[in-house]
């Protein structure tokens, strides 16, 4: 029988899917739900309790009370200004190691840290409890992409890895070999948005989005879902690449769907395939 | 005397800032706008030809025509659909290089080469001839970086090295450490505008804006100008940092005034007392 699962629930569709593969499996679990980040509909009738980011002491508390030894983080959480933050004693001390200066998986990386090695929690990455969501392997459906499209496929990973290794993002559009976007703290709807009002009549590019090399896997794992492909449909792309086995996917019957009835192609790659360096681990 | 400078005009101001300066100095010259790039108000009574981007045959004959012996580039082009294009045959030879492609410093490279070592003209970087909006070295005005700015400021610089190094773009935003927002095809406007939206409680950050390392210095040299500084104050930044001697600051007096009344730092610097392969030729 697997331990009691705390879910730390941040923005967008994850914690429901972690709560619901922990009430089919029968699994026991609670949702810690973060203020102004969870969305409620989402965590719906789930065992909750609602805090501040900045109240970890509280946080922590609730997990302890609640007797959850695994954790999962799930779903992404805005940066905060201090203000906003109001961070207790075990916050503070949090903060004095500089972890709002890194970029995302630096300051994810140290928050696993402190869960596992300072307050004895397991954090276990969503991947592991979903693991029916983890992209395939080559094309999803029957479009794949062509040789145009696998060199921009080369292009944009050889972007992402530099873009990904200075903690920056996980994701550009290439068109025609042109870095057409990069993501940074924007996240990848904004991007496609862009890339969408920068169109005008040209078709074609590829959406790469893949996993900062070494990126820490327990958190903030790259994810496409429904709301992906449309934004690639819009912004006039030919396809999507991820990383196989290192990507959630969404709604999998949807985005496979939406994606054919586009024409659009969605591949499963291997980044090391590409830059012999890239370890996805 | 100088000889007979072509002004080959795209969009913006820097057209208009050639022209003043042939004027006041009684350069010849002539300007050779593209359609659909080119704004007719900021050439106005200038002598002008205007062709399609695709009619290479026609613009090289024109230049011919007039006499001119060197030749500027002057302000953006975007890059046009194949269809949009129609390409003449001499504009389909130089399609044939693949320089579609390229990032913008790999195709403007490409043009320059072109130009000089088919066509015989001598290509002339526009900073030789607008030396005075060149960027000094050190603050602008009043206000400086602080050591927080600083901090954003070394990160920056090694975020555009990078993604210059790639032929991505020049600019990128950091605040705390982080990494907001990276210019690819958008360009610094939009780049700054998203910066804007996401700014929510935040303030502070900088914009570093720098030739690619190794850039071709004869097209494409950043600049800043008053909407610049009007889009960093709205994203909430405390400055702008900028390569002395390698970016052109238009209409510096009001840039200057506008930074010093919303309390932005502008700062002129050295690449390379960052990052030591940093070459800005």
């Amino acid at each position: 029988m697997a331990a009691k699962l705390g879910i730390l629930a941040g923005g967008g569709p994850l914690p429901g899917y972690l709560i619901e593969a922990c009430r089919s499996s029968g699994r026991d679990y609670f949702v810690l739900a973060f203020e102004d980040h969870a969305d409620p509909v989402v965590i719906g009738a789930a065992p909750q309790a609602w805090v501040r980011l900045g109240a970890v002491e509280e946080a922590i508390g609730r997990l302890r009370a609640e007797h959850c030894e695994e954790l999962v983080l799930a779903g992404p959480v805005r940066r905060p200004s201090l203000a906003d933050l109001r961070p207790d004693r075990r916050a503070a001390r949090l903060l004095t190691r500089g972890i709002l200066s890194k970029g995302d998986n630096g300051l994810l990386g140290a928050v696993v840290r402190f869960l596992e090695e300072e307050e004895g929690f397991q954090v276990v990455g969503a991947d592991t409890i979903l693991a029916d969501l983890r992209a395939a392997a080559g094309p999803f459906g029957r479009h794949a992409p062509t040789t145009d499209d696998e060199a921009d496929i080369a292009r944009g990973v050889e972007v992402v890895y530099q873009i990904g290794r200075l903690d920056i993002g996980q994701a550009a559009v290439v068109r025609q070999g042109v870095v057409l976007g990069v993501e940074a703290a924007e996240g990848t709807e904004a991007l496609l948005n862009r890339c969408g009002s920068m169109r005008g009549d040209n078709n074609g590019g590829v959406l790469v989005k893949l996993p900062k090399p070494g990126q820490e896997k327990r958190a903030d794992l790259p994810a496409i879902g429904p709301k992906t492909v449309a934004g690639a449909v819009d912004a006039g792309l030919a396809g999507i690449a991820v990383a196989a086995g290192a990507t959630l996917v969404f709604d999998p019957t949807r985005v496979v769907a939406d994606a054919e009835a586009a024409g659009l192609f969605i591949v499963g790659i291997k980044p090391d395939d590409y830059h012999a360096d890239y370890d996805v681990v």
